[in-house]
């Protein structure tokens, strides 16, 4: 049987997926991610999920600077990676091709494959990390280094709180799921009440924030407030008015989604550009379990045997020739 | 003789631009912007350079919200203007073929022409307003609603100064010109020792910057460190990885390009991110007498006119058939 295993690399764990030709899912895997070097934990997981057999193809999704054409990786901000030939690491170990993209671009492209009607959308994946990922015209932007859509690196408080990139007022500084915890953690040591532990999790400052928590509503609103201006900053600076949030931090649903729609809802309200570029609707969030991520990886596996197999054929015609 | 006239409008004037089939130029004018709607300015412009003549196209560049198809101009936050089908009225008045496109669109469309080996850049126009046009594969970015790179209103402060747009802190409100001259005045109010006078324009400001002035080369400093960080938020976004710039306030030249320069210095020091996506040289002015808007809006006019012939052409072929 003709199997593809599709990999999807996140800032705290490895999510696979097995499928068949019809897209039937055979097997499925989450795995934490540890210190060993990237590939070595991908492998790990392809090998348990595997069980011997060969795929047809694997794909990989990471997140960082990855250029798809040689399946090299490098600069992933959130997890320690020196620049790592992924696609021929895991490929050649076990002895089938594999591909590699970004982590949002794959997720954007299965996006696009669901909705046909669809041909300008961005993703937005909120979790360990932050990252866009935008189709336009039916086209992923990629641009020149791979870097397209690294937004979580966009200014959102000048001189703001360090993000691991060596900037400070990142995004991902104020945003994200490490940034959203020591938030709240610096609240709760200040001694305010609340419900909340001291080294609270996202998820609980969320779930904390649904209950009506005073400190963990106030951080998940300053949390909205930072993605709402982000994802008006999407809309505008690519003219796409479609955005999809996936990303750890949005399987807490409504407590997630509802500060980020009110912020935008008051920038509505303020300014006919947010009105046009934003119309009501325009937002929404990945199914929680959806597993974009992994199901893209499938997505770059199959396109990237497409075009092997194109370019055999090429090859073929040249030697007939 | 087959000409095409060419229109900048700008936040303070517009820029014409009469030229003949081999790109000499057979007449230029400049024009203050003023109270009247914007095709009758248009218009006025074009009659004086026009004098009786009937060119082959006219092509005008404008920022706001741009549909070059329909040639429909609304929501320019810096100009007065309610919908206006601009191509349509300028035409009809001039019994000629006139198109429209956005400003820094038509802009970079100029630059990429003149430079047969790029195919992605970005290019940001820093006046009255801000916005960014980025070439990507040889191709414009345009957006659904073709409000792709308004990137003016993109946060830089937030709950920052209130920007014409109706939100605050955009990074139109602490980095364009009449920013910079609202910064200017507030420090000049405040009793400080310098030699600007009540009402600095933002030209003074950098000239007075250049001198030597503390206050001016604050204010210089800050517009350059908001900017510097746009620019990084443009190469992050977009993936490009050459940004010019022009726009009024480039004019000034060297005062206003080195303290952008030298922030992005300090963000390339901080961050490998940076280093990666904005090498040195990344970044270059735009020659302060290029009237790149004008001369886009004669390409603008250029490709309208190729397009009309294409569709001639094709409906003559569906008739024959």
């Amino acid at each position: 049987m003709t199997t593809i295993l599709g990999l999807d690399v996140g800032g705290t764990k490895i999510d696979g997926l097995l499928v068949d030709e019809q897209d039937q899912v055979l097997g499925t895997a989450e795995q934490p991610t540890d210190e060993r070097p990237l590939h070595e934990q991908v492998l790990a997981v392809a090998r348990v999920m595997l069980d011997g057999q060969q795929p047809a193809g694997i794909g990989i999704a990471t997140p960082g600077e990855v250029d798809s054409r040689t399946g090299v990786v490098r600069l992933a901000v959130n997890i320690s990676l020196p620049e790592t030939p992924l696609a021929a690491l895991v490929g050649d170990a076990l002895g089938a091709p594999a591909f590699v993209d970004h982590d949002a671009r794959a997720a954007a492209a299965w996006l696009l494959s669901r909705d046909p009607g669809a041909d300008s959308l961005a993703y937005l994946s909120v979790g360990t990390g932050i990252s866009a990922a935008v189709a336009i015209d039916g086209r992923i932007l990629r641009g020149g280094a791979g870097l397209a859509g690294e937004i979580g690196h966009l200014v959102a408080v000048p001189n703001g709180p360090m993000c691991p990139c060596g900037l400070r007022g990142c995004l991902e500084a104020v945003a994200s799921g490490p940034a959203i915890a020591r938030r709240a953690a610096q609240a709760v040591r200040a001694g305010e009440a609340t419900q909340l532990g001291p080294d609270p999790t996202p998820a609980e400052v969320y779930r904390a924030a649904a209950t009506g928590d005073a400190l963990a509503g106030r951080v998940a609103a300053e949390a909205g407030e930072h993605l709402a201006r982000a994802i008006r900053g999407i809309a505008l600076a690519y003219g796409v008015n479609q955005v999809v949030i996936g990303g750890g931090l949005s399987r807490a649903g409504d407590p997630f989604l509802t500060p980020i729609l009110t912020a935008l809802d008051a920038e509505r309200e303020a300014s006919a550009l947010v009105r046009r570029a934003l119309p009501p609707g325009a937002i929404s969030l990945l199914p929680p379990d959806a597993r974009a991520g992994a199901w893209g990886a499938v997505l770059v596996a199959r396109s990237g045997l497409r075009d092997m197999s194109r370019e055999r054929s090429e090859r073929r015609e040249v030697d007939d020739g």
